[in-house]
């Protein structure tokens, strides 16, 4: 047996090879005083509050990619699902699913990420469970996080908090984690200095938590900005408008989606925030967002107005046009 | 799109294929006042106390088997997770990675053998995600589920609580789960009516509860007894001495591993409890499993005793052996 090199269906068995896969890589990277790995369940101290939790898959394809790996996007999209519902993320629960065959190397420095990733979001790894897939059954790596958090006092944010006039911004040019992604498969034969936006948007969230305006936060990620937009018009039965020329896009990705056919409007985004806040407050969230790091270039991208359930875009030439709701799969294993 | 027979990638997009499989299958055997599937995030209204958190993942093939099936698996592996770590299972989270081309039924059975479980259990899933993957990729189904439960004060429960001297129980027959689904796979071409044993422990483990005695709890699943006696032996350095003609099995599950070679010693369990109890209050622990339907056969079937580390089986002929700990992986995707 390989052992050295490749996980092996003997890393899955509950004997000796798990337990040296267990401790020899996940415990090691992310060793804290709650994780114990001989228990089959922790204890998890909590500040005073109301508990939220949250939980998300992941399989995206290839396991590394410029600006992030599996590990890291694993720990940003449970710790964003967290942030944008009003709690501060405590910690995680990780599940691997881990194919026959795949480089010790490789799980290492996934892990290691993860671990990195989860430090500075102030986030622990309370307990994890691995399985083994057999050869040619399991994609190299699939993970599930789930988030356990508190939430802020007093704040209640959700779909049906949104009004007609209030106004919609995003923290930041959309598509890019999708267009990275894609690019780093290389079946287009194209390629670009492209990064994935992947990152924590707990600065961003809660930057605005103390905001009475602040309706609904979400992070547009599988689906894109467009899938939020009409979660707000489908929920609400109000129309979205969004200003196509506010929308902020980094120009590869414009470039990249325009050769391929790919609208950026509904590709995943891992590390932006859209926000929907009274129309009296939406200056002042746009200038918190912007004096961020991760919110230069932040946006006002448009609005909540009248009551025909859709969304529109008002284009760059003076038209309008409906956004109709994604249907085909643009893009699989992106997340 | 043969949209209404198997799971297709758009399931997986984001928009209103997914929408469609997560509210026509998932919400609608899942639904509970907690779970909200338009949410990022869900607040968990928790009785006081200690809370506590595990996962698991589950990866058993076929997926539907004597006894069971992937989903009420997924429940009973958490829930009994939680249960021997002295806590009640109050929420469960749940990944779902699904393969294309999935038949829509069969997940729809899956899903509402869930909802049942869980039901019975008195959990409420509280949040999930469902991610597609391509076909070839995903092996049919695996799940993840993350329990959430509240410690009952005082109770310490640990390895580290192991005193020589202490008894050992088990609540019933072992090696069921792993005999049952390797029966269910038909490539060695057996039949039998033999089922596995997946259920919740909780009311066994809650039956101990209050015992001073009560020192640990495990569910010997993967890895089987011999791992949680091997557990046992290299926590507290000391010795665990198993008594071969005390330990419950099925006659069917001896006889197949017989044939087939496997040790049903390290075959897995879903639905069985491992107690180590003081020796002055083993007996009072055995009177109590054998008093639930679940717990008629329990038995006591051995002690921690010496100081050399080991699990040695006292044979029916007189003699002992030493069981090494598991290193080949006796069967995959077996839980």
């Amino acid at each position: 047996m390989s052992d050295d090199i490749f996980v092996t269906l003997a890393h899955g068995n509950g004997g000796r090879f798990m337990r040296a896969l267990v401790d020899g890589i996940f415990a090691r990277h992310l060793a804290n005083p709650t994780l114990d790995t001989t228990a089959d369940a922790v204890t998890l101290p909590l500040p005073a509050g109301e508990i939220m939790v949250t939980t998300d898959g992941f399989i995206v394809k290839p396991l590394e990619f410029p600006g992030g790996d599996i590990g890291s996007l694993a720990v940003h999209g449970t710790v964003n699902d967290l942030a944008v519902a009003g709690a501060t993320p405590v910690y995680l629960t990780l599940n691997a699913f881990i194919e026959e065959g795949l480089e010790l190397a490789l799980l290492d420095r996934v892990v290691a990420s993860m671990a990195e990733s989860a430090k500075a979001c102030g986030v622990r790894i309370a307990c994890g469970d691995t399985k083994v897939l057999q050869r040619g059954e399991g994609g190299g790596l699939y993970l599930a996080t789930t988030g356990v958090g508190v939430r802020k006092p007093g704040l209640r944010l959700g779909l049906d908090r949104i009004e007609e006039g209030d106004r919609i911004l995003v923290s930041g040019p959309v598509g890019d984690h999708g267009t990275a992604v894609l690019l780093a498969r290389e079946q287009f034969g194209l390629k670009g200095d492209l990064a994935s936006d992947s990152a924590s948007v707990l600065p961003l969230a809660q930057s605005l938590w103390d905001m009475s305006g602040l309706r609904f936060m979400r992070d547009p990620t599988r689906g894109g900005l467009a899938t939020v937009m009409h979660d707000i018009a489908k929920a609400t039965g109000l129309t979205v408008r969004l200003d196509e020329t506010a929308i902020p896009f980094h120009p590869p990705v414009r470039g990249i989606c325009d050769m391929l056919g790919y609208d950026p409007m509904f590709l995943a985004c891992e590390g932006r925030v859209v926000a929907v806040v009274a129309a009296d407050e939406a200056d002042a969230a746009l200038g918190r967002w912007r004096a961020l790091p991760q919110g230069e270039t932040a946006a006002l991208i448009g609005a909540v107005k009248g009551d025909a359930g859709h969304v529109v875009l008002e284009t760059d030439i003076g038209g309008e046009r409906l956004i109709e709701e994604l249907e085909d799969e643009p893009l699989p294993r992106i997340c």
